[in-house]
Order: structure tokens, then sequence, then C-alpha cells
């Protein structure tokens, strides 16, 4: 049976010893929370996690969505588990205070999500797409939308999705068919199609706030040319209260691959009213705060695939038995050792493990990036920040989520021919992580953003913020020869990543195309380096608590031996896309569209 | 929707121009094939794969086996399929011909087995699982064994398993605890619980004959204590006709990732009677071409999934208009440019398309090598291709299945969103291809195969067999200017394959465990060196054809581009394995196994 335990010691070890956010708290003057605080919620997170979510983990895979005449209803007990959380409170963890909301950091929410997440993807998406709708309408919109929409939405009571692919277009927002035709009330009817709408329709919620991009009547074409919009599904009264049915209605849902116990909705808007958000023309700008969101809750996908793939595969190398380790038994009164003393299911194990950790620590950093942005009162500061955010915000979603898929495979391949089959879970853990590569920007849109907008239009700058980073610990640790064997490459491989990244503009100044070329592997290369620094970083942490002395050797030793794993047996995976890089572009472009088959 | 369209030239390109099969066939003195009968049956073979089998596929994945009471119903359309794959008389190809079958090379049935299995894999198994039962009662069986058994399993009347795997072991044979009980007519009772039986039970013919591994009584433990027996469903009578119903019978069918139309059964021997096949305690040994036979036809599954995925996505690539090319519009009239045009798209397609060509070039020369095993005159001709092929047999089947994984997985991110989606057949692609990897010995399975068996225990001779013939291969192009390109870099890998091989065969005097520690990316290492001489030998038999002249330059243009591909952006990947084999043993085996999580 698949089960959830949430990894809280390491949770801890990210936030308070990795990342000092009790220091952090006190910096950035916030008060209303501090580390007590953030181990009671991941307590609480915990709990609810395993005890309410995971169990309509593979129930709720199994009996999908419903569709019928225009309504979704959820698996069964989906709507009671969300009740709890928003009678827990959870919603409202983030939001504005003037709302109803807790007004609490990024950083305060962050393991909540991946809990909820790991204990049961399809699930968490319905609340996870809210916190977006609520992030837009704080950042974009007006206070009358302010007041009409936030306190619901913040309080759970209401959800929100996020309107932008359609049919025709989906990486490509540029081409998009949505139309908006002012009013003279000052609102829009809106007519077009949306496809992919992650909880558009379903039984949780009395209302659902959509936030829809469309163009207004001669508007121009491309991206410059998009506004965006609020569409209730419900209008609302002055009173608050919900008035006649708007003009959107969910026309079917898809049968996927995973995620089934997520509504994937078609939305058909038909004259239906919504309000404008932000300037006109500006929707893409505007919609840009949702889609960091979504990016870095993508992000966090990838780390809860790589846990549970972890999770399941340890609890079976642990138990199945299945030949003598080839130095002789290590069972010798059972039939076999269990397959936990083979090196390669180690590697695996610990591949997964090294991913999910790793990846903990580089999505909690960008966090509490996101805590400076939004709390600091120094603009340089939190421009800073907010740069650093941008750029790390396209390796965490492309490259966590492509390991997340490799660690939820791995999961697979530990159970061999049992972890093709249903009920051990680990089949729906690759079928649910298959997504992430795919939706909020594929790995190549991520790829292209990091290397031609964060790299190259920057001149480097953004990446030179972040190797920075890098020399100064790797600076600081120069000394320090219990962390050295760490130390020492990734200073090396932070010198080369700045040399790949030149060479690679020399060859896009002569032509652009370069840039696609290289895209994925270097946004591959980045991604490992980043871990790599990660990893350094918890090693060192770990060894000055081993220098202090502790009552937790073990954990601070298995930390250190799985940053040498990491280093020694991951890292190296670097020189394959630098290979894949200097291979180049010609290779890619010499084909003819035409002669690919004959 | 998903279609097949058979890559008939390329088939041609690898049987004919590569591998020259007419000569073969005239050296082996085969009279009864040669190149035009071939061509015959790639045509009807295609016709059949892509009339038939292809619009079954989806169908009857989304139907799946229906299980009640003992008895499986195969998906809508499956049997009738079948009786026209029977009446085709395509069981019969390979088959002895003393028992009806046409005594055709392996070559001859190579690419029908991958038209069927790209077009509709779960069918596949079937028939796929018959050849094998067949291979192994004409190797091991008795003359009345054979006389009772092979002709309606050549004809395909009925179709054969294998029993092997049971709920607590399936990688470790040895501890299998089925019971074979000796009776005073000679047969025996066997009784014992079989999981992961493809096929074990159906509708599709009259009687299924079980090649079953088992016990006898005071038998020695471990693998040397196995025997193994025929079990037929329904006992035969003397004159041939279906007795009375055996003691075995199917118990459930699993719930599956992919393969879904393909029945997995538990099958529960319950004083079944069977009959002894091969010497006692020998059954491993006689099992194991049955097991060479399935890793092959494993193989074939890397190509087809791979094969799949390129097709898919080629069609996407090419009718999805998204974003403008990087460099300008390549579709000015068109509001966006075909995604074919955008390189990293590219890179997708080229890298199924790469595994699919060379997976396909590797597999059809093992097949050729089979030919040779089975029909030469020579012992000593014979005694090398057999060694040759037990060496190619692990590479092919564990990195050609990780490629094919890979390459679906390509096929699905080409489409983006819509590959998650059920209707395009992209999804569907990868949950098949899911368990190649697993099924059949899984690649740690296999690496342990290649590296420790055949690698180290012949000292190394087993590998130097095939890098001779590559070594050979570069001296007698060393000249040709025109594929320099391929061969100086591979000389140089041919050379760093052996240097590899002898550190860790240092390494493994020191500790035995290094070698687990090293197999996997020792078995992805050997796999890109074997594929990229194939694909340096098929752009050196394309470059011949372009100096003697034809009027198919685009064809073989194409070739050698997907030869520079692939030395250019994916044979770089091996420095990732290499180091990761430098990575060694140490950091693998640091943590306690109660480390591993807290």
């Amino acid at each position: 049976m698949p089960e959830y335990t949430a990894p809280l010691r390491d949770m801890r070890f990210v936030l308070h010893e990795l990342l000092n956010v009790d220091e952090h708290y006190q910096k950035l003057n916030l008060e209303e929370v501090n580390a007590e605080l953030i181990d009671a919620f991941l307590e609480e997170g915990a709990r609810f996690a395993s005890n309410e979510l995971a169990p309509l983990n593979r129930s709720g895979d199994e009996e999908g969505c419903q569709f019928n005449e225009g309504e979704v209803t959820t698996p069964k007990g989906f709507k009671e588990a969300y009740q709890k959380y928003v009678e827990g409170g959870w919603p409202s963890l983030g939001g504005d205070v003037n709302y109803g909301g807790q007004g609490l950091p990024s950083t305060a929410g962050i393991a909540i999500s991946e809990m909820i997440g790991t204990a049961n993807w399809s699930w968490s998406m319905y609340p996870g797409l809210s916190n977006g709708a609520v992030a837009t309408i704080e950042s974009h919109g007006t206070d009358e939308q302010k007041a009409t929409f936030l306190p619901k939405l913040i309080s759970g009571e209401w959800t929100g999705t996020m309107c932008l692919t359609e049919p025709h277009c989906g990486s490509d927002l540029g081409i998009l068919k949505s139309r908006a035709i002012p009013q003279a009330d000052g609102s829009y009817k809106i007519s077009g199609t949306k496809i992919f709408i992650s909880a558009g329709e379903h039984d949780m919620a009395e209302n659902i706030i959509h936030i829809v991009l469309a163009r207004l009547p001669d508007a121009p074409a491309g991206t410059r040319g998009i506004s965006l919009f609020i569409v209730p599904k419900f209008k609302v009264n002055a009173d608050g209260t919900l008035g006649e049915r708007n003009g959107v209605a969910c026309g079917s849902i898809e049968e996927k691959m995973g995620i089934k116990a997520s509504a994937t909705c078609v939305m058909n808007f038909d004259d239906a009213e919504g309000y404008l958000i932000g300037p006109e023309n500006r929707g893409l700008n505007c919609m840009f705060t949702f889609m960091n969101f979504a990016r870095l809750g993508t992000a966090i996908q990838g780390v809860a695939h790589a846990q549970k793939g972890f999770e399941g595969g340890l609890r079976y190398a642990r138990e199945r038995l299945a030949m003598r380790a080839l130095s002789g038994p290590k069972n010798p009164e059972g039939p076999a050792d269990p397959i936990i003393v083979h090196p390669d299911v180690r590697r695996m194990l610990l591949t997964a493990k090294a991913f999910a950790e790793g990846g903990r620590a580089l999505v909690y950093y960008i966090s509490q990036l996101g805590d400076v942005v939004q709390k600091s009162t120094d603009e340089e500061e939190r421009k800073q920040a907010d740069e650093l955010m941008a750029f790390l915000t396209p390796i965490a979603k492309a490259f966590l989520t492509e390991a997340g898929l490799e660690a939820a495979n791995h999961g697979v391949q530990i159970y061999g021919g049992h972890g093709f089959i249903r009920e051990w879970g680990m089949e729906q853990n690759v079928r649910d992580a298959r997504i992430s590569t795919l939706y909020e920007g594929t790995t190549g849109i991520q790829a292209l953003d990091l290397l031609g907008r964060k790299v190259l239009q920057t001149q480097g700058a953004s990446l030179r913020n972040w190797t920075k980073i890098i020399h100064k610990f790797c600076q600081a640790n120069a000394e320090n020869d219990a962390v050295k064997e760490f130390v020492e490459p990734l200073a090396a491989y932070n010198k080369e990543w700045g040399e790949i990244t030149t060479a690679i503009g020399m060859q896009a100044m002569q032509n652009v195309e370069n840039v696609g070329a290289a895209s994925v592997d270097y946004l591959m290369y980045s991604g490992y380096v980043t871990l790599a620094y990660f990893w350094a970083a918890m090693a060192a942490t770990a060894q000055a608590q081993l220098d202090a002395g502790t009552s937790e050797e073990a954990f601070y030793k298995a930390k250190i031996a799985t940053a040498r794993f990491y280093f020694k047996r991951i890292l190296p995976r670097t020189a394959g896309h630098k290979g894949g890089i200097e291979g180049g572009l010609d290779c890619l472009m010499e084909l003819d569209e035409e002669h690919f088959a004959f």
C-alpha cells in the first residue's frame, strides 16, 4: 500500500539549519512568524497530508473525475477533504490580511504545499490553482475586484483557475483567439474556448473564479494584444451573494495519462461577463505573476514525485529478498538478501533521495527569495531577490520535474515487474509525474526562457548574480578540509558554467538558432550545478553541526554521504550535457523537413 | 489518431544493404530464402500490421482484458486478428519443417516481429510467447513431446507461455517453490503459483502450452535444483485431440500501467499433469533458450516504441504551428511556424529516429547471428556467432528498451500538453514501453549479466570479440575521408571501452561489489558505443551508395545526417556514464540501511 510519511526532519533541516528562516524573518521584521510556528505548521500539515489526502490518492486515480452535462464530480472523499482543508484555515496562510488572509510569507507554506502535493498531487491542484488566482488579483486587481473576490478565494469558499491555453495554442499564446467585447457598464463579454483548464469545473466549492486571457477588439496582433479578465462561474451580487450563472461552462474533461483525479476541463466562454484586470493589452505581463507562481508550484511537483519514488522504493528495497550480495550473504538466515544490499538498487534509491532533498533545498530557497520580494522594505534587496528568483525559476521548474520523473521511474524500477502493477502505487507516481515536464511551460520552453531571456538577454548578468553566490560559498569554505571534496569540484563547475555560457553567447551572435540547439542541455547542466551547490551547502551545514557536537550524528552523516553520492555519481552527467551543447546546431538543421522519414 | 506506417525503406536498407542477407543466405546454403522472399514478407507483414493490428491498439488499451471465473476475454477484434494471422501462415515462419514449420532463418521474420509489435505490442505478445515455447521444445523436447506439441504450436492453433516468476521471486529464480512430484506413468504433478504470466489464459486459441519451472523432491537448493516441464491447459489424447482440462487455472489478471490488452495472469498449478523437458535439475539452462529469445524480442520492443514515438512526433511536428523560428518566420503566411523548425524539437525527433534506426540495425544484426547459430554447418562459426550473440543480447535488451522509453517520452514531449491526453496515442506508447525495462530481466539484471557473466568471467574475451569487429571496420575505413568523422571517434571510444573494462576488472578483484556499482553505467556506455558502430557502418554503406550513384540521394544523405546527429549529440552521453563508473562503489555503500531516511 502506498503511504506517505512526511520527511519532517529534512524539512526542518532545510528551513531552520540551511536557510535559517528564523533569522530571515527577523531581518524582514515579520513578527507574525517564527520557527516555532513553522514547526507547528509542519506537524499539522503532515497529519493532514498523511491522514486525509494520502488515503485518497489511489482511489482518486482509479475513480477519476466524472463529467455529466456540464457538471464535474470529483472522486469520493475529495470534497470532504477540501472542507477540512478550508476549516483548518490552510487556504488563507499567505493571503492579504485586509481580505481575511494571514499574510504569512511564502516559506511558511512551502512545506505544506510539498506535503499535500506528495500525498495527493491531483487533489492539491484544486487549492493550488486558487493560490495563483489570489496572487494575480492581489497584484493587479482594483480595490473593488479585491473586495469582491479575494475574501472568499482566500478563505477557500471559492476556488480559482488560470485560463490560457486554447486548442490551437499553448506555448505560443501570441496567437490566441478568445475575444472580449467592452460593454456599456464597464464589463466585457468574453467568448472563446479554453482547454487544459485544471479545476475549471468541480463540486468542491460554490463558485469558481476564472482568470482568462482574451483579446480586445482591434488589439495589436501577438503577445502585446492580450488582456486579462476575471470571469466568475456565478456572477457576484453587490451584497456578495451569488447571482446568476455566467456564460461559462465546462464542455468536457480530458482522459489523461495521470493526475486523473484533477479535472482538466474544456471551458467554453459564450458572452460570459468578465472584468478587465490590469491594463488593456498587458494581460500577459500580469499573467506572469500567476505563471511564476505556477512554475514554482510545478517545481514542488518534481520534489513530490522524487520523494514518493524514494519512499516507495526504500520500503520495498528493505523488504524484498532477492539474490545474495556479490560479496556474500548479508541475511544468511533468510532465503536471500534484501535488495537494498545491491549497489545498483542503492544507486537508484540514492538518486531519488538526492533529487528529492536537493530539490527541496532549491525550492525552499526560491520561496525564501519570494519572501524578500514580497515583504522586504529595501527596494534594492527586493530587486535582487526578484532577479535571482526569475533566473532560478525555469531551472527549478524544468530540471526538478525532469529529475522527479526520473526518480519516479527509479521507484518503479526498484520494484521490478511489481512496479508496473497498480497496487504498489509506483506506476501512478510515474503517470502523475509525466505532466510536470509539460504544463506551465514545457522543459523546452523553460530552457529558452533561461538561456534566451534570462541569461543571454542580460549579457549573462543574471547568471553571474547566481554564480557569484556560489563563488562566495566556495571561497568561504576553501579552507574547510571537511567539505573540500565538494567545494573544489563545485568551484570548477561554477567556472565552467560561465565558460559554456560565453561560448554559446558567441555562437548565438553568429546565428541565434544556436540558442535553441543548446537550450535543453544547457538547462540540465545548470540544474545539475545548481543542485551541486545546494548539496555542498547542506554538507557544510551538516558538518558544522557535527563539529559542534550533536545527538543526531547519523542524520548529519547521512546528509554528507548523500552529498558525496551526488558529487560522485550524478554530477558527472554534466559532461554529457556539455558534450551535447558542443555538438552544436548544424547536425539538427541538416535534414530537410520532408527527409525525416521515407 | 495514431497510425502505423512501416519503415519499409529502412528495413530494406538494413537487411539488404547493411547486412547483405542475400549473400548471407547463400553462404549458409539456405535455398528456401532470398531477398525477393524477404521483400514479399515485408510488404505483406506491413499490410497486416497496419490494417489489422494498428486499428486495435488504442481500443485494446481502453478495453483491456476481462477476467471472469478463470476465463480471460481479450479486447474486441484481437481474436479475429489472431485468426487471420494463423490463416496467413505467419506463426510457422521459423518452425521446424518436420512439424509443419517453414524452417526459415530468424532474419526472415525479424522485421515482421518489429512491424507487428510497433502496430500493437499487446497483441504481439500472444504469438510472441508461442515462438519461445516452440524454440524450447524444439531444442530440449523428446521426439514424442515434439510430435505432440509442436505441430499445433507452429501452426498457431495453440499458443505457449513461459512460467518462471512466483510471487516472492522474479530475478532470483533460485528460490522458487513450485513443486513437481514424479508419477508412476512418467509424468509429474505440478503445484505452485506463477505470476506475471503473459498470455497465460485467453480466448484466442483452443489450447495453451505452459513451459513451467518447478522443483523435484529432494532437488538441490538454488538454481541447480530447478527442472523444466510442459504443462498443457488441456491434456492431449494419444490421437492428438484435446482431452480433459488439466489442473492449471488462471486466478486473476493484473491491473497494469500499460500493455493492458496483454493478459498478465496469475496461474495456479494444482497437481497439474506435466512432462519433464530436458534433464532433471537443468531446467534453468534449458530455459535460457526461451529467455534469450524473449530478450531479443524485448529488444525489438525498444525499437518499436522508439519508432512509434518518432512517427507520432514527426506527424505532429510537421502540423502543429507554434512560435516563430528564432531566426525569423519560416511559414510567413501562417500564424506561426510548424514546430519542426525549432532546433530542440528536431533534437527530440532525431533522438527518437537515431534510436529506432540504430536499434533496428543492432537487433537485425543479432538476428543474423541467430541465423548462423541455427543454420550454419561450421561448428567454429556457430560457436563464434553464439558467443557474440550472448554478449550483444543484454546490451540490446537493456539499452534499447531504455532508449525506447526515452524516445517514447520524447514523443509525448513534442506534443506538449496534448501528449498527456489519450487520444493522440503518445501516452499509451510510454505506458506500454515502461514494462520493457522490467520484464525478461530488468536493466540491472542485464547489466550484471553483461559485465559480470559475459565480460569479466571471460576475462574480457567476449568484449574483445566485438571490439575486434569494430576495430576492423575502423581500419577498413581509415582512409575513407567521407566517413572519417565517424570512424575516428568510434575508434577512440572502442579503445576507451576496453580501458574502462580493464579498470573495472582490477577494482572487482579488490572487491567484487564494484561490478554491481559500475554495471548499469557500463551497460549504457556499451550501448552507446555499440550503436555508434552501427551508425558509422550505416553511414559508410550510405556513402558507398552515393559514391556509386543512386536515384535515392535524399534517403542516403538523411542516413548520413542522422549518423552525424548521433555522433555529435547522443554519443557524448558516454562521458556521463564513464564519470558515473569512476564515481565508484564507496559512495553507494556508505549509508547504513537504517540511515536512508529519518
